[in-house]
């Protein structure tokens, strides 16, 4: 196999190019990485800490890339089919404002207000601090699902028509929303809670959240 | 004209989509917006208050988009030649992570910790903390020219083979920082040294930097 995804299976941005290669049904191995604790030689391969870490090993050293807009571009463009990316410019752009939105606020949110509290230091044998996690549900994510209450609209898919890399970048991000013990108001948020669930039980997505609820589960209960 | 760019022309992100415009020969208005004190109407279309904006009246609204790297990223799509990613998979991913380390740490140490000191603070009738910039100049930005030193190492162009977006949005950061009163130690730095410079020396980069040196001056010296 000549792909090889660094990093942990928990992470939204390592299960955003694993939906990606499920649905390109490309093959790969996993090698678990932690991002809090990552062995001194990630470092030479992710210069800014992040993961997943993608090497390809078709290619000459070096053949690694980090950064998980850039391995699923790679990965779009290494096996372009199905494509994940609208073909047309305008509708393209979109996809990738989604996520940058997604990556960014989105993350940020769900992920350091949300899900580090509630399992990445239960993990690290910390507590959570429920008054951060309060906050962000309270005061931070409303506006940012309002906005994408407004976009999802009545939209099947966010851009261009199709099923793309947007839907994966935002899809992502509610599952740890969920995997932190939340679950997305239906009645205020109607059209966004319906759209991520369709896009969560695509197989490429089901198939992973099933591998990480029970490993989650155990650690957000201890 | 087609396009309409919204924002500062000082801005590293404003420059970087200016030349990917002019290597391309393709015509656009500059609309200026100030990113610290945007119009009310500007959250609209940039959601996350980043400058620039592109707006292609081609299209039917909404026509705008966000973000530096997704602007460039339609553009190359939208006109292809010359193109300025380069055709490999592989290249193109590095070139799109070189994009995103000028972008990220780059930007935040040579635009907050220094230009935004140093200019921006004076444009806003503030004070230089010069402390801030020491603290830039001493520990936070040597290890990243050491890290883009050994990157440029024997090459003209860090990506590919030949001039693209990661020369580009490299590139920019530098223009900030001579903005901002500096000169990168040829000594200490000479390949990267010789490389800015001869990438500033192309007319699409020297012309926006004759443009905006004599404001940029005008306000350093007050």
């Amino acid at each position: 196999m000549a792909l090889i995804v660094y990093g942990g299976s928990v992470s939204p941005f390592v299960r955003k190019v694993r939906v990606m290669l499920a649905e390109k049904g490309v093959e790969y191995t996993l090698e678990q990485v932690n991002p809090f604790m990552p062995p001194p030689e990630f470092l030479t391969i992710s210069p800014l800490k992040r993961i997943p870490v993608l090497r390809d090993t078709d290619r000459p050293e070096p053949n690694t890339l980090p950064d998980s807009s850039i391995i699923c571009d790679y990965i779009e463009h290494k096996y372009p089919k199905p494509a994940l990316y609208p073909a047309d410019p305008f509708e393209r752009a979109r996809a990738l404002w989604y996520e940058e939105y997604a990556d960014s606020v989105v993350a940020t949110n769900v992920g350091g207000g949300l899900f580090f509290e509630r399992v990445v230091k239960k993990m690290m044998r910390g507590q959570t601090d429920e008054a951060v996690c309060q906050k962000t549900l309270t005061e931070k994510l409303p506006p940012l699902f309002d906005h994408l209450e407004h976009e999802v609209a009545a939209k099947e898919f966010l851009a261009g028509g199709a099923f793309s890399i947007a839907d994966i970048s935002v899809a992502t991000m509610f599952v740890n929303f969920e995997h932190a013990g939340e679950k997305l108001d239906a009645k205020r948020w109607p059209k966004l809670a319906d759209y991520v669930e369709k896009i969560h039980a695509r197989p490429s997505f089901k198939a992973l959240i099933d591998e990480e609820t029970p490993f989650v589960q155990r650690f957000r209960a201890a």
